[in-house]
């Protein structure tokens, strides 16, 4: 090829999975940061908050109570953005106003009744309880007619939108497949076409594997390929992806549902080591949806970080990232190789 | 149709320019918030500040000086994220692993030489003078050959990643067109090509000003509609539309540029309004691409504010939105009610 390098000139990705480009400028990580700078996380929480009202035998926004519970806790979200008691509306066939009725329920679920805890400093026997009640509640809801899509997710720390630091994620169960999975779903479907039924995640695990350098995996369990995608937007970002064909949580066996839960105890805690810190994230689980044929669908994780250069400064997708495109300043190389080297002990406990 | 409430019920509305859709859970407005809140503008700046690298006769990270300028100024952003000077990279034909060489030249536009002011406390006179470099930018770079887009945009305020409250915008000029603005043209392109020649936003500009209730409109004038469009994601998202097809910022008259300077000024004076403070958003021009035939092409302005509630509380587009799809709270309709019933006098000069 050309002289053209890759750690300092200007190039854009394509990421196969929502067929969009980003823009990588990877001479940028000079730039000083005057800005906004994040709170760091500073703060010693205690085992239980009286209060927390995610913490065990506390009272909730709904008058209610939670119970004594010692692994895992689900409940229904107080402020739900979608209701499964809703008028229907009918589909209306306009181009330029068009809209949907959206039935659904919303879950909060909490990791652990430790309110000091994080999933990145719980061992893997207790996230896997985590994997166990994701798993369940996914089945859960594959019996209610109404519902076609179960999103988890969680949103760690005040920095990605979190308002309480007891270790829980959510799960907005919905109607209509949203916008994110139903165009990567297009994208696995598309590619099975073109490419004699192959699947484009399996592929794409295949070729990161292949890679002699292994330039972009940060590590790997028998199960699980954990890398920082060619096409990653965010700084840190990463993508937990079975090396082969799994379409959802309930079609792991035993053995590979304790590799997930060390697959996410693996990443959070060398995401808290990298800056030591506390490492906000949004993290959601994509797989198939609960009715149709979708037997190319592939279980897969993201992890979206915004921190970029320490535990105070992070990265704005602002401005050129909202009207243009997404742009980042390190490459997903350099990104994977800070995170391949960094201690898979939590920098909490090194220091006890 | 049936009893379906828009202000209660849970539904997702369809943005024709990118094809994507966004869900809408207007009952959710009621949700308290513990979360992370804002620093308020409380700050009182100087007309000049001997350490802004954007004031007049200050020295920049360059090493260059400023000129003593009295309206606007643009210079080449210092750590420009796409360079002119780079070597060609041959295209790759991948179906996973795709990249794209991107040259190009990032500029900085000062509004003004007074460090205290911001685009909302400034004259339509001097806001005409932006509007002008605007346009003569855009003119300027359609003579180089290796650039193909610009891309005008305002980080303005601390929450949208800008580190320096000097007004001023920036100017991103790529040989790509980036991703959402060639999402865009693809849907108007389209829309044409169905609607036998028929454009898009004209037609959406038309059905906005047939509305007999006026729901999305905040206010017009001449020239531009300016509306809380049907799909917004952001809390307070407006658009700034031309009534008529226009497609570049030169294909203005000396009226129409003046109605876009005053739409401007009367947009951000109303955010600022809204909660009595500096109004944070990222805003951004899309218009026809430089070279190419681009006839549907109709220029606009997205305004993408993130606040919610108050001069401290914004939404977070995290956990659901990036990987379910984009939510919103207080439905588009109801924004535009709460802007429509704003002053278009600055509060500051109101107090004064
Ligand atoms: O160029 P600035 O103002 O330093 O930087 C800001 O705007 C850029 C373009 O939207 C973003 O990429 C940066 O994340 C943001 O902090
Ligand atoms: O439901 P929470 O945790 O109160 O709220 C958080 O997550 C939601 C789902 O990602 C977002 O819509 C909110 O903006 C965010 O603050």
């Amino acid at each position: 090829m050309s002289n053209f390098d890759f750690n300092n000139n200007s190039h854009r990705r394509y990421n196969p999975l929502t067929k969009s480009w980003v823009l990588c400028s990877p001479h940028r990580t000079q730039r000083p940061w005057q800005g906004q700078q994040e709170g760091p996380d500073m703060e010693q929480r205690p085992q239980y908050d009286p209060k927390c009202y995610l913490c065990p035998g506390n009272q909730r926004a709904s008058g209610e109570s939670n119970p004594n519970y010692h692994d895992t806790f689900r409940f229904p979200n107080d402020f739900a953005a979608v209701k499964a008691d809703q008028p229907e509306l009918e589909a209306n066939d306009d181009d330029l106003i068009k809209v949907e009725g959206v039935r659904g329920e919303c879950h909060v679920i909490c990791f652990s009744p430790r309110h000091d805890l994080t999933l990145a400093e719980m061992p893997v026997q207790d996230i896997r309880k985590v994997v166990d009640i994701w798993t369940d509640s996914y089945l859960e809801m594959k019996k209610k007619d109404f519902i076609n899509h179960v999103q988890i997710f969680e949103n760690k720390g005040a920095a990605m939108g979190c308002s309480n630091p007891h270790p829980h994620g959510q799960m907005w169960c919905t109607e209509r497949i949203p916008e994110e999975p139903s165009k990567e779903l297009l994208s696995l479907q598309d590619y099975k076409k073109k490419h004699n039924g192959k699947c484009l995640l399996c592929d794409y695990a295949q070729r990161e594997l292949a890679d002699p350098e292994r330039k972009r995996t940060v590590f790997e369990n028998d199960t699980f390929l954990v890398i920082v995608p060619f096409w990653a937007t965010w700084p840190f970002e990463v993508m937990v992806l079975p090396k082969t064909h799994i379409g959802s949580l309930p079609d792991m066996d035993d053995k590979q549902k304790t590799d997930l839960a060390d697959a996410v105890r693996r990443v959070t805690c060398r995401y808290d080591n990298l800056f030591k810190t506390s490492f906000p994230y949004s993290m959601g689980i994509h797989q198939k949806p609960l009715n149709g044929e979708y037997d190319f669908a592939h279980l897969h994780l993201h992890y979206y970080p915004p921190l970029l250069r320490s535990a105070t400064v992070r990265k704005f997708l602002v401005g050129f990232e909202m009207l243009g495109e997404p742009q980042r300043d390190l490459t997903p190389e350099q990104a994977a190789a800070r995170l391949r080297e960094l201690s898979e002990v939590h920098y909490k406990s090194q220091q006890a």
